[in-house]
């Protein structure tokens, strides 16, 4: 058994986290033992009960054991496609990207059209959209036929702007005026935008962990710092882990999905969303709010973002078309009521403007209520596939894979057997024409080592059974 | 009269072409008086003979003197619609953006769509392509009806770098690798892209005098120096400027427009492109060149880029569909066989990819010929605006006024009488509902306050003449 090392730098009770951790994954404690009380544990291990406790609450959140009323704590039973848990962490600083060469070989690989595209997010089930769009886009050019070629204003057309506030109002009757929106290239030029805003290089941004790559490439690309946060597969980001970030590191702003997000598909409960804005107020810090998967929940039910619960606080949020409708169109946008002339500013002088035909076609979208219709189609169709996907990686990967459970969105979230290294897997598949997105682009300090995400937001076929087939059975071999 | 003061910090040959202007100005020295001998001025200003030299040749550069040979210097006489000379210029250093107010009220002014639009240099006239262009985009979206949706790759569509490659063989001879060209968003995400991979905050980055507005508020969102180089009307940057200025500072890299600058509407010879290809070499530094107007000298006759005239010198040329076809496409492209390593990092991390509809369309467009058909039609209309506005300039404006002569493009450079200030100017026009864009935006040192750029690029109209005419007599009255 491991001791505790008092004049080691980790916290003690990360210390305390390992010991049980180590004792679950040797056998010593199997599934059903009662764990030692938090005294016991404390005299045995010469640590404190609160940091016993504080130990105990992670790895009940981690899902390896679970508390009892009147009784204690238990080691859980494993459960195959059990919400994946979190890689242990380590104290978590600022840190610069550090797979970045990873990334460059991913995007690489990913971008061959003849994969099985297990490796991007993007739903392309979003294409029963097509007929509608192509029909609305042809409206636009004929009503408009030299318009349409024109620049668009900078922060775009005032239809489009009016139907997005429009549509906050209808789905979570929040007011947004117009004017506090701007339209981006694609929701990525949104997060771009908001990140220059408010923070310069060397600056340090809070993320979620793990936490979607496209996001820590901008922070990388900004010369911006990446400080990562605790994030619970059932509730997004532990607020107790953020405000330890907070008063540990001048932190300029945190970027936080804060409903489905990429890779874990968590949303993070209102209650908390208050709290995290709350917590914004209390550090004088401000909140990039990622919610372009807001629309995407299976039920139906699109969570409020953080953004319409304070009138005070800091905060931007980014939508866009690109997960529900037309990824191509490269429209996204922003709402905010704080940057919006440092916004204009930057817009500016980085696009002068987005694409004016696909605002018009976008307004007309969602004017007409084909936007609406679209996602009432599209989301059971993501819940199925979804659902089988889930189910075959069950059938075929080794017992110990542990799953996210999707309520929405398009990606699985998997944590391998600990010896799998996914960015071999990675080489492995492309040699296979099936890509994938290995663990470890989802943090800028290579943990995720055995951990990946498989999208399916794709039309299912035979090639994608065969493809996770093939996955499974490259996996079990490995392990 | 002034004398030359040696303890002034002003180079000598400034000093001497002040005193000959303010002996210009204030009429001691007439149309067709012969200037001093390059002796007898050195004799009296105290001063070497190749100071004066210096300044007399920088004088008739400026179209104030000019020389008659084995006679001397000679006063010219003014005429109406001779080029613009620059303004006189103060040793310039690298320096932060000094009119970001004023840009702001010019954008919010010149945004409203009920102005007669001469503040704005996109050529509406582009438009006769609309019908070829929607039809082309028709096309495509029954050809690729759910592919059209989808993302493009993120240095653009393979169709549409192959033809813009195409383009260049057949205008200016030059091969290019489609690998070594991406597409961005618009002609603007090609210079920040451009400017990001080779400099960065802190950075020094040599521009014409005067210069595009939006290269400016560029370097100022990216926290970078803009150091003026003179910049003669005839012949572009003024390369013994240039070198010295390369000499003092550490430029990081060069803004130049090579061919129809803007708002200048200067050409720089093939030959200086070579001194400049060298000096960059000599000096190793980088040259972003904005070749946005490239395809639009009323001539037809494309220049050949810098990037082209040397396999070595670090050089990404920007160009666009903007000024030619569609600026609501938000299409523009970079060339560039140095940093694509960088940029294909920043173009993902700052907006993934560009509009796939609108590469497609646009290759579509290039491919059937109709861009070529399209530019053969529009400069012929862009030629005759030129002269339309010119003349009108003539006539209604004070008999001081001297103009740019475009030999492509849309704009045209006034310079005023030395006592309009074309701020109060451009708050008068809005009023009257005229965009207009003043001189001092196009310095981020707050010269060409008499100054001011008007766009013929728009469908000629009654509305345009009426503008003009209102223009002139508002001047004359302030005159």
């Amino acid at each position: 058994m491991l001791a505790i090392n008092k004049s080691d730098t980790t916290f003690l009770y990360r210390q305390v986290i390992d010991l049980i951790s180590e004792n679950i994954e040797t056998g010593t404690l199997g599934p059903g033992d009662r764990l030692p009380s938090l005294r016991k544990m404390s005299q045995s291990a010469g640590v404190s009960v609160p940091t016993v406790r504080q130990a105990y609450i992670e790895l009940e959140r981690q899902r390896r054991i679970e508390s009892r009323p009147q009784s204690g704590f238990y080691v859980r039973h494993a459960q195959c496609n059990d919400l994946v848990h979190p890689a242990p962490s380590s104290a978590g600083e600022p840190v610069c990207l550090n797979c970045r060469p990873l990334m460059e070989r991913v995007y690489d690989g990913i971008n061959h059209p003849d994969l099985v595209p297990l490796g991007i997010a993007n739903p392309c089930m979003a294409r029963p959209a097509a007929k509608a769009l192509h029909r609305a886009m042809k409206r636009v050019m004929s009503r408009a036929e030299e318009r349409s070629l024109g620049y668009a204003t900078t922060l775009g057309e005032a239809t489009l702007r009016r139907q997005i506030a429009y549509h906050y109002l209808d789905t979570v009757g929040a007011q947004v005026e117009p004017e506090h929106i701007a339209i981006t290239n694609g929701g990525q030029e949104a997060l771009l935008l908001s990140l220059q805003a408010v923070a310069s290089a060397g600056d340090v941004i809070a993320v979620e962990t793990p936490t979607y790559h496209g996001l820590l490439e901008l922070i990388d690309a900004l010369g911006m710092l990446a400080v990562e946060v605790e994030t619970c597969p059932e509730e997004g980001v532990t607020l107790c882990e953020l405000r330890r970030t907070l008063e540990l590191y001048p932190v300029k702003a945190c970027m936080f999905s804060t409903t489905l997000s990429n890779p874990l598909g968590v949303t993070m409960p209102e209650c908390d969303r208050r709290k995290l804005v709350a917590m914004l107020e209390e550090f004088d810090t401000v909140l990039i709010e990622d919610d372009v998967y807001g629309d995407l929940r299976f039920d139906g039910i699109r969570p409020i973002p953080a953004q319409f619960l304070s009138k005070t606080a800091r905060i931007i949020t980014c939508g866009s078309f690109s997960k529900t409708a037309a990824p191509g169109y490269r429209i996204g946008w922003l709402v905010t009521d704080h940057f919006m002339k440092q916004i204009t500013r930057l817009k500016r002088a980085y696009s002068c403007s987005s694409g004016l035909l696909q605002q018009l076609t976008l307004a007309d979208f969602l004017a007409s209520g084909n936007y609406t219709r679209h996602l009432k189609a599209l989301r059971p169709v993501l819940k199925r596939n979804a659902e089988r996907m889930s189910a075959m990686v069950a059938e075929h990967f080794p017992a110990e894979t542990r799953t996210s459970k999707p309520v929405g969105g398009s990606v699985l979230w998997l944590e391998l057997p600990g010896n799998v290294d996914t960015e071999e897997l990675f080489d492995a598949s492309i040699s296979a024409d099936i890509s994938i997105a290995p663990g470890q682009i989802f943090s800028p300090s290579n943990r995720y080592k055995n951990f990946l995400r498989l999208s399916f937001g794709h039309p299912w076929s035979e090639r994608t059974e065969s493809a996770i087939r093939w996955l499974g059975n490259r996996v079990t071999e490995i392990h």
